[in-house]
């Protein structure tokens, strides 16, 4: 994918929009038929849920109120594909249930998305200038959208080809790089003090970033890297599974009622430990960082290494200025790897941060009105923030300020953590 | 569908397998790639998991022991595609998550088929005589049982394409008959006395019809025809799914916790009463007998009505003069139609009748050894007797002994009801 | 407790009336306030509830219709003590929250129990004869109510206690007989033919047991005494719990979701079973017949054996000479004991025999119509019978016809069995 | 109860643990013997679990380690009333059924305190010095924990009573007050800056209450008292729980799956509102702070305002200045009432306030080791903030830096809220 964006001109964005609409199609390739409509858990949805829900956000909040004589694909999809917007007036098909529905036919669902995506073009070359900023602006947030959707189509079909036996492969022809060598962690300190975080006014920038504010911080260290595998099979091997002690009290219910032994995906085959990945199965890499935990996995082994989990402001105060670089969607690997070298590193890419943050409203807040403003403030509560992006994610999709957010006991997403200490 | 069976020659057995076999295949071809994996409640599975079980059940009880050299197609097959024979040894594949699975795919379960077929032939052509009699047995049950799944994948894929609230239809090309003419019901009597039910010793039958065996029975009457729509409706618009006076307190339990108001598939539009078939939405047609109800439905009508059901020992002394003959799968409506005329009739075809019998052991019945013992008498608990046949059964599989038996809450086949009463 | 029953006089039915209600609040004078309240499922009721609800039963069926000028006890006990009557307008409490329920106190219960006993002391002396043959019958209904309701006390409040890790007995002062010694197991055979079953036209008997009517039974043999704990530990000692070839397929999936590996209340203490009986915990006697087990585990023990459970029918004409004898509440045991000597016996008393008949209704049954028509008849679906009685049952509440009935998942009364076979 | 607490010397110390556990047991004092054991959701525990817990917890915690030759009552208890200490070793009996356990009986849990206040007060006297300062530190968490116990065991008894549809009383002497005159709402304004918030290491505190940190605060306003009925009412008539645009993602799921259309215990008896106390059910006071709802209300509250809720040190820098004053246990009105005057009040008492803030973390916050670490830091995951105390909380039990929490779901707890604002 071309790491620079749209240098805003109608034509520019009408070429970012065909890049992002393309990317989302040849992400879908290596899939059967059979795995378009494929759901295992509520919250992973079927492939063929993602392509036809990005079509009726563009539909529903560009195409109808804005191109004039629109007509809808089929005016049934706006309660099918919408996932959970109360205010547009369609309802919803049931989240869990999204696996249940055999048509629209997959080539169907490509149809939508070619008359989507013909009516978008339109717009954005005929829009006329009074309606060009809003236009814009949700343009650009419509993209984003896709860019999420992307990601959680790939975290989607991991989940779900996972759970069959036969442990297909989303992509057979990924090829497993050399184990990497375990360095030791090292930790960086930070005066902390009065310091801001949050994306200031100019660019785009999701509503939950803002406002720019002050924050005081204590003095705190940060580990250089994240957390290891082989790091985390020393708590695995401490019987770290096996003690309250080390976990929070709702932790601790999940890892009984659901039997954890340990992240997400892995499994011991005679006496070795394995994990799937995107390509397969792998023996597991001591250097990589450790994946697929929850903020209860994390918080437990903080708490079992006498550390913490940084606090996002402390996390987006670290990163200030450190370049947006590393391990994205764009290097085609698919997976996180170790990351060699020295110095606070890895806080873009290869994997989501856990922090210690429940994701709140920044003071001053105000959610947008309509429907289109439950995209993020709906969600302020019972969730943790996590920061920089994955070996998932698009490098251009990413910025310092980047909010992304799951309950704590969720882990199917690329997610990981580093230790912290204050001071 | 050819109505005489096989003459009992090899070569005769090898041309019904291919016939049976191939009905499946046809019974698949209106459906789209996407209709194969697709299941919405625990009973009713995907059409692909039924292709290849059935192909599993030749594999396992007559290929593996059977066929000298025979190798599986996949030996993971065994734990995807055994339904609930435990004493395999393979273990199952949960019964509700036959739809998770997106590989196999298709075309590969197309292939095992094929890869089945050729053994199976094979085998019935090079079978030595000492083996011969327990293979002609396996393969007249795996034949019956096969045709009992023709009869599933279309209830199932019934129930299936009617969660999507784009009402897609199994076959758009069926064409509705035109609205019966309702009949007035009459009643029949028999003596009664001291009757036979059961298969005798001779010929194929399925072991819970025997013992053939002596029952006394009082008195009784029978209705001459199925319960019909208009006179469903009478119940209803009389209060009938809001009175407990005539429910059995299971079925009021499920009528408060399913909400039900009408049989399953009943839907009112614009006041007027619709239902889904294998064709489609159609107009609800009076003269046609009521169906896709449970066993508490029928019996609450029959409360109501001041009648009960026909044992299934009534059922069978009633029948035991009647051709069978009737509506079967093999006129290809694929829907119940009104019997004019006067007598009784429809006892065969049309629907499966719910009997007030549990469905037990006949006395001085054992079932078979090793799992394909399983096959009936692990199932007699809970459930009821239904008898005659339906729309969708095979007329060549069905018996005057024949016993389906579904639990009473169950709704999704083609299930209706005739009234009797004791005198 | 009297053998005899009342001689039929208005003032030796008041006498039968006294002393039913007597022995009820007899039974609860072990108990602690504190108990009177206790529910740990929804099925076993707490005994406040049962003293509740049996005085309800007078007052809703016999005072408020009869009794000229009846003022109840309180208006809201109609909600909160009706059972399952849907007919009587007044709704009740959910049966499985009949636990949360502090108030009335146990002092204003047995208040209200005075308030009815006086009042229906009263209807019997008053009543006028024109009224007086319903009343008579429902008194007699009454009463059988609240015997079966001592039944269920005794049951229920053992239920309630074992669930109690504190292990409380509800009489400490009940003495365990010594050990029986084990008997060989006889055969006892009879010739069946065309036999006559149910109750006559005469006398009191519950609905579900009329008409009486003919069946024809084959020649068959019955076990000559219940199936021992040492026999069924034979079973489990062979891996009956663990061997799915004996299993009813949904008893098989109750062992699993449930954990079963022996009856239920029995404990392995230091590697010897111990049992928990009304009098607390004793070493499990090998010579007593088991106790406490489901249909399920009845039948598993059948199968494995090579034999079968009676049918009711077959019960009904083995008992049909033999003397209505036995441990019954009676005889102050509150516990099943051996049966030492030859010949049929244990056919009433010490424990329920599960048969392999499903409860439903004989050849030409009615429901009586009204509330209390609810009696019986809408329970006819999804239970099996039992008979003969138990050791908590009052012997004059029993009949040669007498039918009850569970859920064959249900273990918590004194259930056990005896092995018949068809020759 | 005394408004001073101890002198700190042994004494003062023996003295305060008397006052403290007298005060428990006159707060059971209005129990019927058949309220102790009331459970009627998994959260609202019996009285007499509370009773007996609280003993167990000074058991465990002081008497076991300190005090030589200590017998426990009952080495049993530590299995039934440990509330969640994972740590122990003991296990507990699970949360969900401490309703299910008749014994022990009231009469031996009163033995059981009277036992343990006997030894507590010995331990007390005769502790060397050498242990004093660890025992005095448990004693006063100790103390403190009853207390939260008192607040509970009022808030648990109005829970279970409420599900009882005779509508009892905790205390039928309870008098309302006249209704009081609803005041408009007035705000203030606060600079924020950089402020302190937190228990400084002085004196008694809970953990989570420290360490003592700077906070940096944008100017904001609070409402100068808690939002009333009246107010409350308006957001139910413009059809506030109708209107998902209010509500948070999560809340709104809660609002229709439990069916919300009001805060708990208000009913509409014949068109107008009643609310349930502890005095029993009264009319809905409009003057009076609203009370007993969901954060998930609050926060909607505040959305459909277009305010927000204070976060914890907005509200701790607001009251930093108040005296500590209020309507508390007290009070004896055991319900939030108005509050006339102006400026900032009803900080302390009456309600809990919801805050903005999740319950997480101070900055460098550490858990004690041991069991007893598990009092707060194991809590600090989905949960939210309350501060200020109420109508049942005692006065000497609060603090400015106090850190309550609940589940943003629970209503069970005395809880308002007070609308913010950031400037």
């Amino acid at each position: 994918m071309h790491p620079t964006p749209t240098d805003g001109t109608r034509a520019g964005l009408a070429d970012e929009f065909r890049r992002v609409r393309a990317l989302t199609e040849r992400l879908c390739e290596p899939l059967a038929i059979e795995d378009y409509g494929l759901q295992v858990v509520p919250e992973a949805s079927p492939p063929k849920w993602h392509l036809a829900h990005v079509s009726w956000f563009f539909e529903t909040f560009l195409l109808m109120p804005s191109l004039d004589g629109y007509r809808p694909f089929d005016s049934r999809f706006a309660y099918l594909f919408n996932s959970y917007y109360e205010q547009t007036g369609s309802g919803f098909w049931p989240r869990a249930e999204r696996g249940l529905l055999s048509r629209p036919r997959v080539e169907e669902v490509y149809d939508y998305r070619r008359h989507v995506d013909a009516a978008m073009l339109r717009l954005i070359e005929q829009c006329d200038a009074e309606r060009w900023a809003r236009v814009e602006l949700r343009l650009r947030i419509g993209l984003n959208h896709e860019q999420q959707h992307q990601e959680l189509l790939l975290t989607d079909i991991k989940r779900s080809l996972a759970h069959n036996p036969l442990r297909p492969a989303y992509r057979a022809d990924l090829v497993a790089p050399p184990p990497g060598v375990p360095e030791p962690l090292e930790w960086v300190s930070f005066d902390g003090g009065l310091v801001e975080i949050g994306a200031g006014p100019e660019g785009f920038a999701y509503d939950n970033e803002r406002p720019r504010h002050r924050v005081f911080l204590e003095p705190f260290a940060l580990a250089d890297r994240l957390v290891s595998n082989a790091e985390f099979l020393t708590f695995i091997e401490d019987g770290g599974y096996h003690d309250p002690a080390h976990w929070l009290s709702d932790g601790w219910a999940r890892v009984r009622s659901e039997g954890w032994e340990a992240p997400l995906y892995w499994t011991r085959v005679d006496g070795r430990w394995q994990t799937l990945t995107l390509g397969g199965m792998r023996p597991l890499d001591p250097a990589e960082p450790v994946c697929h935990l929850s903020y209860y996995e994390a918080d437990a082994y903080a708490s079992w290494a006498g550390k913490a989990l940084p606090t996002e402001a402390q996390w987006e105060h670290a990163a200030a200025g450190v370049a947006l670089a590393g391990n994205f969607l764009d290097s085609g690997l698919l997976h996180p790897r170790p990351a060699p070298g020295s110095g606070v590193r890895q806080l873009f890419g290869d994997l989501w941060e856990w922090t210690a943050s429940a994701y709140l409203a920044y003071p001053g807040y105000r959610a947008p009105g309509g429907a289109i403003g439950e995209y993020n403030g709906k969600f302020m509560c019972n969730q943790m923030v996590l920061r920089g992006g994955s070996c998932v994610s698009s490098r251009d999709h990413l910025r310092l300020s980047y909010r992304n957010f799951f309950y704590p006991h969720e882990r199917w997403q690329f997610q990981g953590f580093r230790l912290a200490e204050v001071e």
